[in-house]
């Protein structure tokens, strides 16, 4: 692929991270992605295919990304429940096209592999600190990951109604209350 | 209003609640709604004034309705988890049209007055509880009843690949978790 070709193609996908994250699979608008990324829709059918096969180039780079910047350390959960909230509030399109996802994509019969082999990991990780007697064992590998990974979560998740009652707590203290939670979780 | 006109709005709700839950609200549609109600277009403008006022009229019902179902026991807080898990289980539809409300609305200046006041009695039940030493005041009440929220949904919010990490789990199994997991954070 040349230069110009690269170039285009990540301007297309920074346009759709956008499009998609603000409006969703269904609402997201092809036309509207190529022209915010100066290029046409003919050039997204050419290099993705479809809506959908652009929707899948996004999410798998963000998937990509997140494991890269986010690496599981199993010795201490909520060090790295802390880093995820961090990463959530650095990235928060990526929180809101994860759950367009899983919203739009329910029933979808083709789980993403990098996520599946990402969430594999993780819970090896786990399972070999509980063997080396690192971690308590009350909850079962699979258990624990989904408990960490969603409590990361908890601010992004607040019905827009709640998240008035919590406007003026600073991140610093949102932080704190997901690694309180994750740190309960594991006392013996 | 006469019983037909009741009968015709409520059947009007119901196929709204399926649509809505499914496609979201930029994605619903108002003719699809009509025809499974077997009702029409200008009914639905002239009792909910547009497509935004039925999501609302949807979107108030079913809060009322769980806010009625699973009323708070700030005495028993993994018990009222447990029912909140509950009741998303058997009607994932609530779940669903929570997130599509929290993604499409995300900007409204509008909060809705019944989810507000639902949260607000939720919190002072649980401040009157640790004022009279039946609960941990580690957390405050705003921060405790965000966390119990959301780690009842735990389920509800996994990735379609996750899912397929845990499709074995039974319903008691994943109840566990979730009422286990509010305990250990109220342990002294």
């Amino acid at each position: 692929m040349t230069g110009d070709a690269q170039a285009t193609k990540k301007r297309l996908l920074d346009a759709a991270t956008r499009e998609f994250a603000t409006y969703g699979i269904a609402g997201a608008r092809v036309d509207r992605i190529a022209a915010s990324a100066g290029s046409n829709k003919a050039q997204i059918y050419h290099y993705f295919q479809s809506k959908d096969g652009l929707f899948d180039a996004v999410f798998n780079a963000i998937v990509a990304n997140t494991v890269r910047d986010v690496p599981i350390d199993a010795t201490d959960l909520p060090g790295y429940a802390g880093r995820l909230f961090d990463s959530y509030e650095a990235h928060p399109e990526v929180t809101r096209l994860a759950t367009w996802h899983r919203l739009e994509r329910a029933d979808s019969q083709a789980p993403l592999e990098s996520i599946l082999a990402s969430n594999r990991h993780k819970i090896d990780e786990i399972a070999r600190a509980q063997r080396d007697g690192l971690l308590p064992t009350r909850y079962a590998p699979v258990d624990l990951l989904a408990l960490i990974v969603h409590l990361a979560a908890l601010w992004t998740a607040t019905t827009p109604e709640y998240a008035t009652l919590v406007v003026t707590h600073s991140r610093a203290h949102r932080r704190t209350i997901v690694t309180d939670a994750v740190a309960a979780l594991l006392k013996p």
